[in-house]
């Protein structure tokens, strides 16, 4: 299934798309997709469904793949390039922080521009949706807590994460950071999370160009060690690193300026495309 | 407002602690508390309760005083004399990092040593929680956004946080890693968050004494500074800090072992106890 939430800001209902790209209305059957309603379970009752039975609607605008989120964990320097062009060393386990919640945001959103911003910056990623509440899961046993896939834009203001003092966070968690979408595609739909390409244009030149084939530490290799230091549960998403070409790594480095246009996407999991706006103060 | 949450973990209902330190049953005015729910508007509407028209309830334990939170947020290095013992300068602006909300649990519940691990370590703290959407707010303003306060317990693993590859959220996130409460003692009560002395005892002898004086940056300075990097919403925690004290900064190290007995509270905000028993596996 490719789940997805349609509809004005803060008024999203839940929907699926069907195989001839139709959005079909799914506020029949959920409530709103977030939390244990991903659980793989709540998948399973969902699955039962006969999308033909489902009314479709016009959907002017797709929100956020989740309502909410408990954990927006992420991993950093989770592709050697990039961790080369950010001018670290790979690392020798994942590198853990987290987005705040409040930054998601719809795949075709505006990226309005942080007040005080100079180096926001953009990151496409594969996100991994949990299905499941999950502890000292085996790398053989990750995978299968899985509830789906999407795409993530992990924008980053540079300057908030990476000079002055303190950790990556603060520079990750601007509303608008955290695109998810278009869609939640379930795990049944992926075979293999290490066989996706991942692309990301800014202004229709490509910028990064790579494929989750390239990860230092795979989606089960992280599972696997996130759940020997917390629990994740149903709903949690993580971002799972970024390959190279982000625009701090380029000669000069390259920001986000009002009126830039972002397109990204992963095979498979759909395209995402967002405009960069000036702070509005 | 003394706000709680009683009954058996998972199934804890909202209520309150009257003057005679009764617990008085809520669940007919407010499904939980957690979210907008503790917004300012929701306890205002909670506050025109009468207290002696509510039941009076059998507490046999208390559970975490919000159900959820949407983000557990934290502030590092926030008292000059603990980032000395961390071997840290004090930082130029405030520290920020997060737990994974996953880690929240009652103040009495006991503390689960995570596996493998041999350097779990106590923080206590001054929670605070969030009652509006803040963003861009002055020190001036800060407070008027403020729902309520609590001890916090932030506990955290010191090799997985300091030791190895990465940022600190990591060390500071294993279920059980977040005792908040007894209570969120609403903002009314607390005339000034920074003059609040805070302690912690070890089996009975004390290890950090201090007070919410000596916070390098005060909570509305914590606010102010986050709400220009990220949008706060009604229900996330901050926990401000921890004095020193800690294990991690005594000569010897001192780490919890099974059977240690951590008592902590801040003055007004009351008292949490837990035992630490070793992973069950």
């Amino acid at each position: 299934m490719k789940l997805l939430r349609w509809g004005p800001r803060g008024a999203e209902k839940p929907g699926l798309l069907d195989a001839e790209g139709q959005v079909r209305d799914l506020s029949a059957h959920v409530s709103d997709l977030a939390g244990d309603a991903v659980s793989l379970r709540a998948l399973d009752r969902l699955r039962a469904l006969r999308p033909e039975d489902l009314p479709v609607v016009e959907a002017e605008r797709l929100g956020a793949c989740l309502a909410w989120v408990p954990n927006f964990h992420c991993v950093g320097l989770n592709y050697a390039r990039h961790a080369a062009e950010a001018g670290a060393q790979p690392p020798a386990e994942p590198v853990l922080f987290s987005k705040a919640t409040t930054a998601l945001a719809g795949p075709f959103d505006p990226i309005v521009i942080p007040k005080g911003s100079v180096k926001t910056d953009w990151e496409v990623e594969l996100g991994v949706v949990i299905g499941a509440e999950v502890e000292h899961v085996s790398e053989a046993e990750a995978l299968s807590c899985v509830a789906g896939y999407c795409v993530v834009n992990d924008l980053s203001e540079r300057a908030w994460q990476l000079e002055g003092t303190g950790q990556w966070s603060k520079g990750k968690s601007a509303p608008g950071f955290g695109p998810i979408g278009p869609w939640l595609v379930t795990a049944d739909e992926v075979p293999d999370p290490q066989d996706l390409p991942l692309w990301l244009d800014l202004n229709g030149e490509t910028q990064q160009l790579s494929s989750t084939a390239d990860m230092i530490f795979s989606v089960a290799e992280i599972i696997s060690y996130m759940s020997r230091h917390m629990r994740l549960r149903p709903g949690d998403i993580i971002a799972t690193g970024t390959p190279e070409g982000v625009g701090m790594g380029q000669t000069p480095q390259r920001f986000l300026r009002p009126g830039d246009v972002l397109e990204l996407g992963v095979t498979g999991l759909g395209d995402q495309r967002q405009t960069a706006l000036a702070w509005p103060g």
